[in-house]
């Protein structure tokens, strides 16, 4: 046990990451000839998480929906590591930290159809507290985004339209700010390109209660499957070519470069000893790197890589 | 022109890494059906280079061996980007530390061949160098090494002894030195492995001449061709199955993990705006990544697996 109690926010959003997780995946199994697999694991320090994954489906390639409930002691070396953390939410208490207890619950998931037509996407909700002997800080943080490999704006609009209406009952500011986030979150510098076309993302929220952003967080679970398995049902049976085929695998280039180069979830878990199958279950089961690659002018290749080199207002 | 005049060195060690690109792609083109293609390129802020690659060839799938020499003046947070360098060569002058100039030439080259029973190889010749109104700082790094699919005991063997004859001409202690920088530079914590089985790595050598390591360069860059050419020609008509070639791919995922996760070069180079495509040539062009996979117990593909997490003498 740790030192300091975990709030019961934690055991109250493993809950509701839990739930998530399975009405996701029972909600993709619909659309697939396979079922995720189950993976229970344990963490040496405390807690523990439950991976679930479905490789080589019928719709889906490679997908994974993780959940996990962490927690400890924290010292020396490790509160190093959260001190950029905790500089975002309580600067005042980062010099004086010396030992405290953290508690982490949250889903993740990254999905990658097999038909080039169908959008990869990536979603993630998660609170985070930290105790100290007088401090409690605490903070949601989530979003979600679509990477597709052919431009359909339709599905684009749909995206973003489910989760503006889950941002909307949080305040009106949200999804315009949410969506402005995930744009700049989701950038990767060297190709001057975002990772696709958006969604929303969120960070450090702790300015209203917890039972608000629960109860955020919940909307937005519900919004995920609301925006995603429509377009997965729309678009799973197109036909595709050779070289559509090959299109996606060059992009899902991109998209390991992201996560392997940028995103702070992989690079925090990797660091601080996670789990590195469940970290890296986000990374697709084909990819290729071709050298200066370049699409055809005018052709539907080119359209997507001008989106992302160019973020759009969707809604 | 940079504000600080670049040393002689610059000029020298451009005119060797250039031959050295030159040596190794004519090697290796006595091998394949297919030749290097010549990309130049200009870098903004002063200097270039070029960047030949070889894809889809009979035997290389993919090959690039990059040369560059770039140098420009430092200062803002492009300064603060170089400050972790200096602190490794000379720590005294790091926070006086506010405009300076830089030079840097090196030959870089990564060759992932097709055949699952070719290793890929890596390696790195380099000179750097910091002029400062006071200060001439410079080093010279570099090291090659090599990551079997299939352990061949004798190939590693060779490739190491090949490197270490090279090292021997520079002090008797370089090679079990090097050899064992290799083994920790190349390391990934999140997987408990090496990338491959090794070979040398150096950096910030600067307690002897330039014109000693100057000439340890030479030696190495002919070593290299004299380690890996005989280890490709050996190997290279070996038949392999679907599952051998789908191994190749799956360990692949690791050089993509190490490279963008850990590697110095490629990640000081994607921060500092350096050239993408001349950075990233280093990615297999095809690589798959598996949820959770363990080789069979008592396969070749465990063999290597735990080759990799007990590094080895081998000469």
């Amino acid at each position: 046990m740790p030192t300091f109690k975990p709030s019961p926010m934690l055991d109250q959003m493993h809950n509701l990451v839990t739930e998530i997780q399975s009405n996701i995946c029972t909600a993709l199994e619909t659309l697939d000839s396979k079922k995720f697999h189950t993976d229970t694991w344990q963490r040496p320090g405390g807690g523990g998480g439950a991976t679930r994954v479905l490789e080589e489906g019928s719709v889906i390639e490679k997908g994974g929906v993780n959940v996990s409930k962490v927690y400890g002691d924290l010292s020396g070396q490790e509160i190093e590591m959260f001190k950029t953390l905790v500089a975002r939410v309580a600067p005042e208490i980062v010099d004086q930290l010396t030992h405290a207890s953290f508690g982490a619950t949250g889903v993740s998931l990254v999905i990658h159809p097999l038909n080039p037509n169908v959008p990869t996407t990536h979603a993630n909700y998660r609170y985070f507290e930290l105790n100290t002997e007088k401090d409690h800080l605490w903070w949601f943080g989530g979003g979600a985004d679509l990477t597709p490999y052919y431009l359909n704006e339709a599905d684009a609009i749909h995206f973003h339209q489910k989760h503006k209406e889950a941002c909307d009952t949080l305040s009106q500011t949200a999804y315009p700010s949410f969506k402005q986030e995930c744009d700049q979150y989701f950038y990767l510098p060297h190709r001057g390109e975002t990772r696709g076309v958006g969604g929303i993302f969120f960070d450090y929220l702790r300015q209203e209660s917890k039972e608000t952003y629960f109860q955020f967080a919940k909307t937005c679970g519900q919004a995920f499957i609301d925006a995603y398995v429509p377009i997965v049902s729309k678009n799973r049976d197109m036909s595709f070519t050779h070289q559509q085929r090959e299109w996606q695998l060059y992009r899902r280039g991109r998209y390991v470069e992201f996560n392997l180069l940028y995103d702070r979830g992989t690079l925090f878990g990797i660091k601080t000893n996670g789990r590195t199958e469940s970290i890296l279950m986000s990374l697709p089961n084909i990819v290729s790197w071709k050298y200066n690659y370049h699409p055809e002018a005018g052709s539907a290749e080119e359209k997507l890589t001008q989106c992302l080199q160019n973020p759009q207002k969707w809604v």
